[in-house]
């Protein structure tokens, strides 16, 4: 029995189905994550919360709670927890990439709902995830049409916030997201009983932005080859990063960083030079999705970056307020966050130039367009994306694929795709 | 040969494909329209364009495009057609019921992407489509992820211009919709040449609700038992109503419901009295759409009310405006608009409402809750109506489909739902 087994109890989490749950996820990691080989050491901070997915950080989470503090879940960066943490509250994402609870999610939801909101929306209604279960209130937003209309039905379940994300950018839209996010200031000024002064939202920002920075710093590092950490791995931190302490979690990002760019002057990465390098641009992974990254680096290639939410467009962008007012710096994070280019935008031909931008310095010999099934913004975004890298002579290949178990197909286009870089690369060196 | 097939030609019609969809329809309307029992005579007008589809009208439209006129076409009501007339404008809705071009759509859309989307674009890519053609731009909007998706690749194809609907329904996003639709005014005056005075706009808003105000009248008609109108008609008059002139449509429609009116004082009908009452509620049914009515009245009951955008949502809102200025006019409009319960707002719980009063103002015995196929928007909100139609006694089928042809299962379920009412009647009489 867990030593957390009395508070996961305590969160009316369901014993039965979480322990299912963590069974499984403690699989995946031993096939997964403990099978590499040249890991930097400082994966050890991440390996540990790996082993421990809900214990610790739930823990304090509950804690804060019990200290009168709020916890505030979501599934989308567009929920600045600069705000949260301006209010003194904790901020955790609940994306979850398993199908786990699709079964209870389908008593809920239209079929054709993507498999991130089924697993996120099931996760809740199977009371199977104690982050889920710690959060004080659950904020949506209006981004896509599945999350949309599927927080209407989390609202018999949770208590939830709303949040109306605008769809074209421009001035416009940022005057009204910036109304928005300050009606949110005020429901969480009211939710957690503390004020958002200018300060205290300038260290929240200042918070975030650190943590951003850190993950920059580890991207970078990625740009190398060889590359100094497998897309596995730098996947997983932005992953975890999702939940952790954002000061600890930044600190420890860093602390990785130094063993990298040590490694980096010393040529040391965990292919050999020359390996075929992937992007992968599309739909957020959220944890435990390691598949098509799993499937890359199996055969002997490597994810250098991803273009994703759980990637390069959480923390590419940061604030820049034209003050220092509460309203300043709200408006400087309704202008960072319309600045993240989701699929859910239109148009949205800021995010064709940035998968290509990115292609270029991560010097990626190939791009997988990966998007959830039924995820119609992606999707509808894969043949512009092809052909803008087509005319740069960069090969993409679209995959489009749910949280199912079956990786044959999908390996196997992964394989062809990867025989095809290294025949282009002529005599280029596979891993070991 | 057409006596049209000139002005088709110069429209840019591919005369062969438009050969094929012309014949497609006349063997519909042949097959649907003409088999009916009972009609009112004042259907002869709307027989006449049903017989000449892309005839007369597009001539008109032709003519006022060489005249200097615009023609704004859209595919959704939230596009106010007031504003078009006040700069001289016409308007036509170009939403499609028919999976003629499907295949010329699916080289550019997702798969999964909603017949009524396919089949919009899919005329303009296939350019089969005379009303298509003679729009001077298509006007799109943000309100489903499907069609916002799409207008990013229709702009490949045919100028547009894009309004973005707000997703939650109150003070902000109503006044940020007043000022999407002024820039949308702004637009129209540029692209005519017209400016829009308040007097002109106050024209357009007349018109548009005379309109409004017959549809009101014709659907009211339809709360009599029997009804002096069939479904199918119903349904079909409100589509043309979509291209028709909007002051020679509204004199028809106010013709024909002096002859239902007398009808109903008679007790005249197309069905016996008690016949089993349909509402349905849910995606809109564009022309040619017009299976599910058929299957319904064929099997002897009789649909009263569709709540749809082809339907009560169409036209049971007018304006209210607080003053007589453009500003104020604009404000009117936005405000009639955001009170269409469309599915793509949220939180829509005034949509469920609207289902139990129509139900109950038009004496439904049941509710057909249409959804078109991979349309998430009202795919979600079926639960929320079944539970409130189960807590009033009212039964209700979900029905999810697509413009296929396949009518086996479909035809079964609706049967089986008729004969429950039937049952339920205990000796109610069915239609001769
Ligand atoms: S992909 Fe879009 S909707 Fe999803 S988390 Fe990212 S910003 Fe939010
Ligand atoms: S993956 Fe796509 S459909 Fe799923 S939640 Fe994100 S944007 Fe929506
Ligand atoms: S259902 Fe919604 S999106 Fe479709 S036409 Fe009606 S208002 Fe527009
Ligand atoms: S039927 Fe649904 S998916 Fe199709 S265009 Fe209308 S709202 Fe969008």
């Amino acid at each position: 029995m867990s030593q957390y087994e009395n508070i996961w109890a305590d969160l009316g989490v369901d014993l039965k189905k979480h322990d299912r749950l963590l069974r499984g996820l403690s699989v995946l990691v031993r096939r997964l994550h403990r099978k590499q080989k040249h890991r930097p050491k400082a994966m050890d901070y991440f390996d540990d919360i790996l082993n421990d997915p809900h214990g610790h950080r739930v823990k304090e989470m509950a804690e804060h709670r019990e200290q009168g503090g709020i916890v505030v879940g979501s599934y989308c960066v567009f929920i600045p927890e600069d705000l949260v943490l301006a209010v003194g509250g904790l901020h955790v994402g609940l994306c979850a990439g398993t199908n786990f609870a699709e079964e209870d999610a389908d008593m809920y939801l239209p079929r054709n709902t993507c498999p991130l909101i089924k697993a996120s929306f099931g996760f809740k209604v199977s009371y199977s995830c104690p982050y889920t279960q710690v959060s004080s209130v659950i904020v949506g937003e209006t981004t896509c049409d599945g999350k949309k209309k599927m927080f209407e039905e989390l609202a018999n379940h949770h208590p939830t916030y709303l949040i109306e994300v605008p769809q074209k950018k421009n001035k416009r839209t940022r005057e009204f997201f910036t109304e928005e996010l300050l009606e949110f200031k005020r429901y969480l000024e009211k939710l957690s009983g503390n004020e958002v002064t200018a300060e205290r939202l300038r260290q929240g920002i200042d918070q975030v932005e650190s943590k951003f920075r850190a993950l920059q710093r580890l991207f970078r590092c990625r740009q190398a080859d060889p590359s100094p950490i497998s897309g596995l791995d730098a996947l997983t931190i932005v992953q975890l990063g999702m939940q952790d302490e954002v000061n600890r979690f930044a600190k420890q990002v860093n602390r990785l960083c130094d063993e990298l760019e040590e490694r980096i002057s010393q040529g040391i990465g965990v292919t050999a030079k020359g390996a075929p390098r992937i992007l992968i641009a599309g739909s957020p992974m959220s944890l435990p999705n390691w598949r098509l990254h799993n499937l890359i680096e199996k055969a002997g290639a490597i994810v250098v970056c991803e273009e994703s939410c759980i990637g390069t467009r959480l923390f590419s962008k940061l604030c820049e307020p034209k003050g220092s007012t509460v309203r300043h710096l709200v408006e400087a994070l309704a202008g960072r966050h319309l600045g993240i280019n989701c699929a859910c935008f239109t148009p949205n031909d800021e995010r064709v130039e940035d998968v290509v931008r990115l292609a270029k310095e991560y010097k990626a010999d190939a791009v997988i367009h990966y998007a959830l099934q039924f995820c119609h913004p992606y999707n509808s975004e894969a043949g512009k994306v092809k052909k803008a890298l087509d005319a740069e002579g960069i090969p993409m290949l679209e995959v489009q694929t749910d949280y199912g178990d079956s990786d044959n197909q999908l390996s196997m286009r992964v394989e062809a795709l990867i025989n095809m870089v290294v025949d282009n690369k002529k005599g280029g060196v596979l891993n070991e």
